[in-house]
């Protein structure tokens, strides 16, 4: 075999692994999450709140507390949910699902992440575990965008997930403990929703003194 | 008003067109497209195919023909399809559809990215015409993507989508007049797919000697 044809064969092992992991995660399109699209007609997949996430990481870049990189932001948000593929969806205020849920989707970044040619594994992987850390300026912005997408939508279908599963108050605080140090403008727009539709009767309060 | 009071005013109406265009763009979710997802157990929309488009720039990068910027090329394909909220899903083998495709996505141009602050909505506007124009790296490597992907997921679904339209190989081939100007590498992997499915008989061979 001469070197050309090595080196073909080599970039085309190279090739498939990444079009194997590429028609694997077309599966993250049938995980369904718990918030309904803005028209009330269904709930959306991880593929289109991802797909979300990155156009709102583009448009509200400059409402970021602190610098951000968007060309690490965006790679983030796009493969923050594939773990889901084996862990499945972890609803935010399942609090017994969340009791598992570190080892299930640790395992699943293994597979799945596993199955890129190493250094693009190896890259996702650590933007997938900076992201779950939730350290770094762009884990926080990113875990805002995730945290205020899915409170747009609810606010667009009056509050319909929420008042399902009968959300708290203090539940959306609890989640959102860090949301302000991604975004203070943002996390400000949304207490003013989650007051809206404690008025509405769609939120409980549980937080009056 | 106090200038500070004043200055958060107009924050907020900025703010305001940001989030009514991430809540109209949700309607994208609802456009469906004529490929199967892999499991072939329904249509993609066109969210979950930009969202596949996103990362595929990100794996893919290195198989450009050229070099490209992928802070370009991920908004471009983020958006390529919002016009279609207005304009509809025209499929890449309806001659008669794309008749009038050009100036109902023109319209549909005008009134969406018109939702968005000044620079957000002229900075889209370019990059989705840039898109269009296909003349630029960027433009010819989103195409390429663009055109990869469905026939990535046809290939999956054993041509599915292919055989429901009698496809002929001289349509894909038209189609993809310039993907090879985006990918050379990439090109010569889906004619490969291509073959395939013409010996087994899910396209239609019309460019026999």
């Amino acid at each position: 075999m001469t070197e050309k044809m090595r080196a073909e064969e080599i970039q085309m092992e190279r090739l498939k692994k990444q079009l194997d992991f590429i028609l694997e995660v077309d599966k993250v399109k049938n995980i369904v999450r718990q918030t309904y699209l803005s028209d009330g007609k269904r709930k959306e997949n991880d593929a289109e709140h991802s797909w979300h996430l990155a156009l709102m990481a583009v448009l509200l870049k400059e409402y970021s507390n602190e610098e951000v990189k968007l060309e690490r932001v965006i790679p983030m948000v796009l493969i923050h949910d594939l773990v889901e593929i084996d862990a499945g969806d972890t609803y935010a205020f399942d609090e017994v699902g969340k009791m598992t849920q570190s080892s299930r989707e640790r395992e699943a970044a293994d597979r799945i992440f596993g199955m890129l040619p190493d250094d693009q594994g190896q890259r996702f992987r650590l933007l997938w575990e900076e992201f779950e850390a939730y350290e770094t300026p762009e884990a926080r912005f990113a875990h805002m965008l995730d945290n205020c997408q899915p409170m747009f939508l609810n606010d667009a279908t009056n509050g319909r997930s929420w008042e399902e599963h009968h959300v708290k108050k203090s539940q959306i605080y609890s989640r959102n403990s860090k949301t302000g140090e991604g975004s203070e403008i943002i996390w400000k727009y949304m207490q003013g929703i989650v007051e809206k539709h404690i008025s509405l009767g769609h939120i409980i309060d549980d937080m009056q003194e």
